[in-house]
């Protein structure tokens, strides 16, 4: 059964997220909400349903096998094997919905075809085209997401970055005030 | 005197800025590390001296003006009329240092010709060989400053997502544990 579940739902229900009761996860949202003087923005944020050490421990995990090669849970995705929201798709690149999104618009954009392009910090410069498509898709999923008034796009290479699948992806997210640092 | 202040100098002396007491920035981000269960990295933001409010209220101030066409504080740069610290440089990209980072690394990249890309919203399909330019040397930044091994580019696009200078820029960010979500 558990191939049928699209990764987002597979780290919600890691042993770690277990571990750590999902209210404590809630208030640590109000308590922030309360005290970075920031009460607009972050009343906003029924999506950050996560706490960001459960995404840390999720990169961490994932890095051990970042260099095997191994396919990864987009594989699947990309040969629809399991089910997801695509929001765009062309000859290079698709662009899905992320389960657990962070936004009212949360979409990874992703190329088709991984090409040693586990993360960006393995680019070269023969990959230079597809990094374009990547970053131009990215703003036309803004397009079709109406929300070309106002979008932020991220790229995590490696486990301090949160990295949690060695494919190359770029998370789309808008339809809310983005704050910052970025993370 | 004030166009040989680097951008981001100018960002932190807005009347905005002088408006909300130092201290009370700083309140705000004990009172975040206190009550978002990541007490590590978050002791490990002595770099987010701002805070998001100002952020937004520069990216609404910047948004006045983006479709004008204006030179910006980057051109500038660019022309090297106000210093700034590079870090990378080709015929098309130049990466220098944020004097307000967010992170031990923080680069901006951009293109040198703005060529209508004062967003990432204003991107098309002609843009595709900068756009892979930028992402790629994205890579080569992070490279140099020895965080191959971890580091998140960000791009914001709009008020909305915290963009204060109308030219496309990506930040690329690392040398400490980046949380989740992503502002």
């Amino acid at each position: 059964m558990a191939a049928l579940v699209p990764f987002s739902l597979l780290r919600n229900y890691s042993p770690f997220m277990l571990a750590r009761p999902f209210v404590v996860v809630k208030a640590c949202n109000l308590n922030f909400s309360k005290s970075v003087v920031l009460p607009l923005p972050c009343r906003r944020l029924p999506f950050s349903t996560r706490a960001a050490h459960d995404e840390q421990a999720a990169a961490k995990a994932a890095a051990a096998t970042a260099d095997s090669g191994a396919p990864t849970i987009f594989d699947k995705i990309i040969n629809k094997e399991i089910p997801s929201s695509i929001v765009y798709e062309d000859e290079k690149v698709l662009a899905f919905r992320d389960i657990n999104p962070q936004a009212p618009v949360h979409v990874l954009v992703i190329p088709k075809l991984r090409n040693g392009l586990t993360e960006l910090a393995k680019a070269e410069g023969r990959h230079g085209e597809i990094l374009g498509q990547l970053l131009y898709a990215a703003k036309i999923v803004a397009e079709k997401e109406g929300i070309l008034d106002g979008f932020r796009v991220v790229i995590n290479s490696g486990p301090t970055a949160c990295q949690s699948v060695y494919h190359l992806h770029l998370h789309v997210l808008g339809g809310r005030q983005m704050n910052w640092p970025p993370g």
